[in-house]
């Protein structure tokens, strides 16, 4: 089959043709409808976070199942599912706790090491010197290819009515922004919210606080159309951090700061912002992840003194079998904007012009058609 | 009446004699049986905190209720209580939330203005040159003096037979050590727990962790002495920091990191260690302040991917009407530990000197008894 494969960081990715194995014990095989281009695979591209290479890229898509590994009784061939990047193990004491999001296996093996639960990768091809060469999987996914064999856990059933070249997205973009919502800082109704960073991910922490009632939700951004977009999406102010401090500019808004801060952008001064932007008890939630080793500082007297938090989020906290297939119930009940956040889509084959185009900015989500 | 005046950083402290005016509606007068020495008075003194001066010190404390303003029917005279620094309003968005710790009119007024609801003290002296000196009240409380005016909802009442001479302690130290694990973490049985500092509050911290049922609770302090305390106060495993590094020793007791990670000390060194003490999901919890403007720094990648939080506990996150009754009770059914807390007592008189032990190590409390 045809795959999109990453050697190192800052080297063109290559469509090659890869071999997908049978599934083993557990897991199934999808083949692929739709996959975004996310920037965490762009991190992955430029070499800010290390990963066992050569893989094939891509964390989230869509498609159908075509074939059960040993074993598998929750799904059926036929199935509709979105990829889950957090395949939970089910056994581990975070899995038994109802933390999915923090699942240890997932945790220590299968996104660390570029493999499936069992140690082992199904994906490989012939190299250049005709040698059989392993490749990993990049976070238990891999669906910037014809087909993937992962997890059974990882491929969440969905209604069949929702169209696939859409509902992709909800596999990490709106499970991550909605989730850190949700899950992560459980926003309560009358909350004042602010978003540094109104991309893909931005779009659904604002979308995800209005469905949370939040009271105002103050959208952030250094480029104006994003701000003017997250007003489509719920937000209730918009600052133009491109002008002067964001900070300044909020406490203008919200004297008193606001109840929660989400950092969907993951540098070190919008994670500091966020930070210096909450009230009394307030929660800067990072959502937006930066390369390996950097660093952001807080004052922990001021956060002590106000009882406030800042809360990790990985994957939104979600649970996938549960909060996947509700957030696709609520983009056909209307309640979520998911057609918005799709900026186009384009063939397999030029996955390295939708990388092209997510590093000029101004797109949101791509999504790859195999 | 004597009370113990502050003046400016690093001069000594005084006893003078100080006017103390009736109590104003909604205030209560209380005969203090009991006022522990605090690090956090420690701090005012040194200058590390700004506060509005003179003042007088004190902001832990037990007594009788002598007189009551107009209004106030939650007590009455002869009432044993036990102060509280954060005297909720009652009435602010966090009071009515039930986050009386976060008060806002606590928050803005009486703590950074040293001085009561309505913006004046009860406070004043005769100076040098025979003018009257208004004198600010410490945290809304003052107690190192014979009586204090107080909020009513400062003065908590609690169980006539506890001995006020040592349930003081129960208005800082344990509130904001038992607190910080019981509200601000809301540690689960079986959780694991690393507490850096076993002095005042990190003892209260591991006795917390026991009474949550904490599985594991590592014990950390440069002083043996300490952690040997710590071992009786229910620490199942200790670590002697000034061998080497705390954290390198807390892997090898506990190789998949804590659940939590209290840092009872308050230095960019112990708070950044008890980020990095932690396993998936963990929490730091910041229980112990610096000196203003002190920062801390974290990793926002390990943060997000690891789901893990930083949770500053301002008062251990306490209802202090519903909580300090409660620890009162625990320890007269045995389950708190708080005499051997109790360094020693001293007349008021000799609070200069309790401040110089202080200084100098090697205590816990002092309570001045006036």
């Amino acid at each position: 089959m045809k795959a999109v494969v990453f050697r190192e960081p800052n080297t063109q990715i290559t469509i090659e043709d890869v071999e997908l194995a049978a599934p083993k014990a557990g897991e199934v095989r999808v083949k692929i409808a739709a996959a975004g281009v996310c920037h965490s695979d762009l991190h992955v591209k430029q070499g800010d976070w290390g990963m066992p290479t050569p893989l094939v890229m891509g964390h989230e898509g869509s498609g159908v199942v075509t074939e059960l590994g040993e074993g598998v009784t929750s799904l059926a061939v036929g199935d509709h599912v979105v990829l889950s990047w957090v395949p939970p193990c089910g056994e581990c004491r975070y899995c038994l706790q109802g933390h999915e999001a923090r699942c240890q296996k997932v945790a220590t093996i299968v996104a660390p090491k570029g493999v499936l639960f069992d140690g082992t990768t199904r994906l490989s091809m012939t190299g250049a010197d005709g040698a059989e060469e392993t490749l990993h999987h990049y976070l238990g996914v891999s669906s910037y290819a014809e087909e993937v064999v992962v997890p059974a856990s990882g491929a969440i059933k969905v209604r069949d009515d929702a169209p696939l070249d859409v509902i992709a997205v909800v596999g990490c973009a709106v499970a991550t922004g909605v989730g850190a919502v949700m899950n992560t800082a459980a926003v309560e109704p009358g909350s004042t919210v602010a978003v540094i960073g109104c991309g893909g991910v931005g779009l659904n922490v604002v979308q995800g606080a209005k469905l949370a009632g939040a009271e105002r939700i103050i959208a952030i951004d250094v480029v104006p159309e994003k701000t003017s977009m997250a007003m489509q999406f719920g937000a209730t102010d918009r600052i133009d951090a491109s002008e002067r401090d964001a900070v300044e500019q909020l406490f203008e808004l919200i004297p008193d700061g606001v109840d929660y801060a989400f950092d969907a952008i993951g540098r070190t001064v919008t994670t500091e912002q966020s930070i210096k932007m909450l009230g009394l008890g307030g929660a800067a939630v990072i959502v937006g992840l930066p390369p390996t080793g950097a660093k952001a500082s807080f004052e922990p007297l001021v956060l002590g003194e106000a009882d406030q938090r800042i809360l990790g989020s990985n994957y939104g906290s979600v649970r996938p079998s549960i909060d996947i297939p509700a957030l696709v119930d609520r983009y056909m009940d209307g309640q979520l904007k998911l057609d918005p956040l799709i900026s186009g889509r384009r063939p397999l084959a030029e996955a390295a012009e939708a990388f092209d185009d997510l590093e000029a900015g101004g797109v949101l989500r791509t999504l790859l058609i195999p």
